[in-house]
């Protein structure tokens, strides 16, 4: 079928299960993600055939990569755990934002309600399809799942499951629809579905998010990577900078929240990178440092950093190093080589911290704390759609409440404009 | 100079100046609001004068286009009076919105700060210059406004003495600027300078709106007009019906929120169509019925309406009039062939007005009260950006609020991810 019309079919049906859901009490909402755990673990050996079938077809894809696609019992029983999370957060829809009532006896009500159609393009990790739908039928949204080809026909099985889920408990299967044309214009269909979706979500390399925010003219909201930094001020605690620095470094390498870069104050320089230079290459981090760190630490490895390597985003256990004059010289490296996702300062300082949080523009500004707690689960959110590099409608990690918009309620006794 | 040139340069110094408003305290941002209307009342004929030139080389617009291009001394002082009002609303920028402690001690801090640099595409009228400026610095943002040619030189002269107030109180003069290089490529460099502006507000016709959101990387919130509806139920009290569909049609019927089309209950059809179409012709409103009002109101001058008439948004005296089965039928029509931007339903059934309010997809849903009132002034708002027909980051009325976005700000006491 041709791509337009195919999403156009999808996205239809989609619109009307959202009118039903955004109709369906939150209990309603919860038991359908109850029922869609259960089912999942019910269906462990379908889920596997499906994914064997994927993996068979992965030759020529990284390890990495068919590590991330592989559907084991322990990754299909976290799916359904996550969605018994899901189900017992606080429902996001229907609260009152504000309300006034205005001196002439007109009430102006401020209410949540679903945003209405998600689509959701995203590579590789099975477990997205469920945790997307999860969230999406939390927030009483319908969603269109667009994953990669090479995870279709797992996608394709943890759908079947979902929707009979929904079926069962009586509410719409086009709810949940995973897209089965791998045709490339589908994407760029979804993108341009005004009227039909009304929230566009990719997440994946920067590449892919680019190419759909070029494409859009549905509204996006992106996911770019991150390249977080930790500054050690010139009042800082050195046992807690190291320990952070670590951790922002080390603990997970690979993902958007790790730090890249660390800036160290001239006045600690001296007496703090060569132990943590040490404590660093021992855990095997491969240093690049700016030519002042590299006079500080003569005897250690560092090889020289370029412009490049304070643009960076490495995932991986390299970090650029960089002595700074102060804290007005720091906050001018983060706002201008970062991407205003995690950035922390070390300091016992009241006025650098205040003055650090309220000139770094990032969507987490952490104090004395790891970029690694940048994280939905850490702020209290639940289960988390993303980490949106966007400064609009979300910023940070997202949560159910931010699939979610809201709608004036203004009731009178035949108030007129005069 | 090269239009993204030219962009470039303008942004990079907002930017800057942006920097500088996010670290201004209330107060200070005020003070330049106020002195900005003291400077607009000393500049009178400065301005008259600048909009002398606009309307000398106006010939060509359209009687409408020429008055709203012009500057009256009302005008100028309403302008003035609009900053006024502004500075006096709370300050939207530095609010927590929601703050928890982790079990482990973590602060983990939800605060509200300005978008950045805010890009505002418009047509015509010269106070949107004073107005989205206004708007701007209240919200801590720096602006860059892009006028239409045709008022070019009023808005470089309200530009100029808002300026000079900006730099008599100390803040940087780059926080507002006006675009004077009238070359159409430097609204598709606005719409592309990602990581420079913010957010992208286009305020005009559906064709400009389109044309933006099309280019655009940079976020946009659109501003469509409005295809709005009164529906009559069969529990309507149908004086206050009369009074309400009079004044959403006739009051002002040039605005987004005037309506279109009236739908009436089959119940009560035949007792009121007759004694609503006679008050409204005398008002000089031209009537569009579906065959069954029509056959309703043989004697009144009823014209045909076809499939188009429902899609249509007039913005004159003329209504679209439907006879419908029932309240589900009325919600049918409204979310087909509606704009989501006002609805109203007259009734005195709770149980139909809690129904329509939650299947109505419509950014504002009016029970008992005349669609015109969809208006930020009226709904608290204070001074209005616009009225977003968007779903994501603001929808409906939007206030200086809707210019801000938040940061994430977590303390620790050394905290780490484990």
């Amino acid at each position: 079928m041709d791509p337009v019309q195919y999403i156009q079919t999808l996205a239809s049906a989609a619109r009307a299960a959202a009118g039903v859901l955004a109709q369906t009490p939150g209990g309603a909402r919860d038991a359908a993600l109850r029922a869609g755990a259960g089912a999942l673990r019910d269906a462990k050996a379908a889920l596997k055939a499906a994914n064997e079938k994927d993996l068979t077809g992965a030759a020529g894809l990284s390890e990495a990569m068919v590590d991330r696609l592989h559907l084991t019992d322990a990754r299909i029983e976290a799916m359904a755990a996550a969605l018994e999370q899901i189900a017992a957060q606080p429902d996001p829809v229907g609260a009152t934002i504000s309300a006034i009532n205005r001196p002439d006896g007109l009430r102006v009500e401020k209410r949540r309600v679903p945003l209405g159609v998600i689509g959701i393009i995203y590579e590789s990790r099975p477990n997205v399809t469920a945790d997307a739908a999860g969230l999406c039928l939390k927030s009483g949204n319908a969603c269109i799942l667009r994953g990669g080809k090479e995870a279709l026909h797992s996608n394709l099985a943890i759908a079947r499951v979902l929707r009979g889920a929904l079926a069962a408990c009586g509410l719409p299967e086009a709810a949940m629809t995973v897209v089965d044309n791998a045709d490339h214009a589908v994407v760029t269909a979804m993108c341009q579905a005004e009227g039909l979706i009304d929230l566009i979500i990719p997440r994946g390399g920067e590449q892919l998010i680019r190419a759909v925010a070029e494409a859009a003219t549905v509204p996006v909201i992106k996911h770019f990577a991150g390249n977080c930094h930790v500054y050690v001020h010139a009042d800082a605690d050195l046992d807690m900078a190291e320990r952070i620095i670590v951790n922002a470094k080390c603990q997970r390498p690979g993902v958007c929240n790790a730090t890249e870069t660390l800036l160290v104050d001239a006045a600690v320089a001296e007496k703090f990178l060569p132990r943590v230079a040490k404590s660093l290459i021992a855990r095997g981090v491969e240093l690049r440092g700016c030519d002042r760190s590299r006079k500080l630490v003569p005897a250690m490895k560092m090889k020289k950093a370029t412009e490049d390597d304070w643009r960076r985003e490495y995932l991986e256990l390299i970090l650029a190093v960089r002595v700074v004059d102060d804290l007005a010289a720091a906050i001018e490296h983060i706002n201008t080589y970062g991407s205003h996702h995690t950035d922390a300062i070390v300091t016992e300082s009241l006025a650098a911290a205040e003055t650090f949080v309220a000139a770094v523009d990032s969507s987490s500004v952490m104090v004395n704390a790891s970029t690694r707690l940048s994280d939905g689960g850490v702020y209290g959110l639940g289960a988390e759609i993303g980490i949106s590099t966007d400064k609009l409608h979300a910023r940070g990690p997202m949560g159910a409440e931010d699939l979610t918009t809201y709608k004036w309620i203004v009731t009178g006794q035949g108030h007129v404009r005069t």
